[in-house]
């Protein structure tokens, strides 16, 4: 993994615009006081992060949020690290059943298994969901927990993406990563709310985010703990889906409480961001996908990470879009190095 | 509900072959060195605890466990605060349906809902499981999350338990607090593993025990999420029961991680601490309830809380077994009360 350069400067502008935002905060002038959003330009988004967590870890204001409930739960693909050409989850699932196939002999004459051993993908895309479904199933089902968890784990080692020819894994967002660690500093626990499969994202969590596997919750796979062996085996079958209103289950079902704060960057993530916005004094933010240099530029249109309903339900009630092109100095870390 | 007659031995042969079990700990002479356990008498049962707190956390020791695995597992009825005459949340439940009954009036006609209202324990306990999961059902579903845990924090609060006539919440086991508080002060992780309902504990298991709502896992309730609302709602009807093979199971889904201890008091437990065992250098150990006087003595013949199997396979694995009435000083904290 890439080793971050985190260069923290000293933003006086920054400095000059909280003094006019806020009343109560950072009075100690003799203080250095570091930027704890380095790669975020100036501007509305960036304070509207900072003017969060200053007023509800102000213990004098009546928007203080005690320490219990500073839950923040984050979307993972497109909100933490990139999700095209398609979610690093079913590119792992394609690499999976090449690897998989020499105990499946009959995946070489059965679709859509046949297609994907012969690197035809867009066969396989033709031939629709369900085929997906099956790539997915047939890739996270039928083995051991501990076996799933040491594929997952070499495939974040070995595997590389198309476009950028580097591990998945170093298609985090610095500018997110700040925001954990910022929210982390102020005493907020950071959790993962993705689609994703929870068994895909647990072994890399705590490495790319400082997430620990406990506060990460995802779509499940039917697992069954086995007497005899004492081990857990995997069953290709879902058994919970954490996208749209599945979210807000999965966060009641694992955290128990309401968070106070939000961030997605997709329609799937709209009925998570909603529920937090009945608490009072909550935050609420979308990544927008607007750099096609950089990294991508997708939105209504998009079948992946679409965005078209939770854009309009943003500007309604006034929620915070990180406009990734304009608010975003750096996309990922890797951009720091020298 | 049969009140089983519960007859009790302590068992000779367990307790010399503990004695041999372990050698020393507190060897730094010169500071002065708080007792971790005061609650619990000296003996094989406190000095393996604090042997394995001590090895998993010697960063010289072979047995050393990095803090992100220092995840112990607590069962909760039995194991952390009492479980007779019933289930606390079985008492839960029957006054429920006495509260709710004027927004049902069919139940004053309508099994086993009219025994309940009258009063009479003896004919719903007649009328089997199905009674009670009925009884279950309708004073744990139907109702939106916030109105359930309403309820529940109310009851905590003005409950009596009938032997006692104290707070059922006043009933938690002092020396589980401080095997709690020891774990904590050595940065474990500590997680409530319970059968019992994860909206009932959660309400209370931060004032009770200092672990948070995120860290409790239980039987759930089927939810959903009411997007127009933007409420949750709790239906009749079980998702997940976290006992036997389910324990395991709640404990990969919700934690991700097996844990290195395990806490349990019955045969519900034996699946989660035989997981647990199969880590190196892991700890389980049972509850045993031998003390009439104090609190209850019960094991193989209980249909609360049955411990048969699971003292069986503790003593060929030479699991910890505390005996409540001879290793603890006190049972409850109101006993340190002057």
């Amino acid at each position: 993994m890439t080793k971050t350069n985190f260069s923290f400067k000293l933003i006086l502008g920054l400095l000059v615009m909280f003094s006019c935002q806020t009343t109560s905060i950072e009075k100690k002038s003799n203080i250095e006081i570091k930027d704890p959003l380095p790669s975020w330009n100036d501007g509305s988004s960036k304070s509207s992060i900072i003017n969060f967590v200053q007023s509800s870890t102000d213990s004098l204001s009546s928007t203080f949020v005690p320490v219990e409930d500073r839950i923040a739960v984050f979307d993972n693909d497109g909100t933490l690290w990139s999700e095209q050409p398609m979610y690093f989850q079913l590119a792992f699932a394609l690499d999976q059943i090449a690897k998989l196939a020499p105990e499946h002999p009959e995946w070489y004459n059965t679709e859509p298994f046949k297609s994907v051993l012969n690197n035809d993908l867009i066969a396989v895309m033709k031939q629709g969901e369900g085929a997906l479904l099956q790539i997915i199933m047939a890739s996270h089902g039928g083995m051991t927990a501990g076996d799933f968890e040491g594929r997952v784990k070499e495939w974040m080692r070995t595997a590389k993406h198309p476009k950028f020819n580097r591990p998945y894994t170093d298609l985090v967002f610095q500018p997110m990563l700040e925001v954990l660690a910022y929210l982390r500093e102020n005493e907020f626990k950071t959790f993962i709310v993705s689609g994703g499969g929870i068994g895909f994202m647990r072994p890399v969590t705590n490495q790319l985010y400082g997430i620990p596997a406990e506060q990460v919750v995802g779509s499940m796979m039917k697992v069954e703990y086995d007497q005899d062996e004492k081990i857990i085996n995997r069953y290709p079958e879902l058994s919970f889906i954490d996208d749209k209103s599945g979210k807000p289950v999965g966060i009641y079902n694992f955290i128990g409480k309401k968070p106070i704060a939000a961030f997605g960057n997709s329609d799937g993530d709209l009925q998570m961001l909603e529920w937090t916005s009945t608490k009072p004094n909550s935050f609420m933010m979308y990544v927008h996908h607007t750099d096609d240099k950089r990294e991508w530029a997708y939105d209504s249109l998009s079948s992946i990470g679409k965005l078209k309903e939770g854009l309009r339900v943003a500007g309604k009630l006034g929620w915070t879009v990180a406009d990734m092109k304009r608010d975003w100095k750096v996309v990922y870390p890797f951009e720091l190095e020298d």
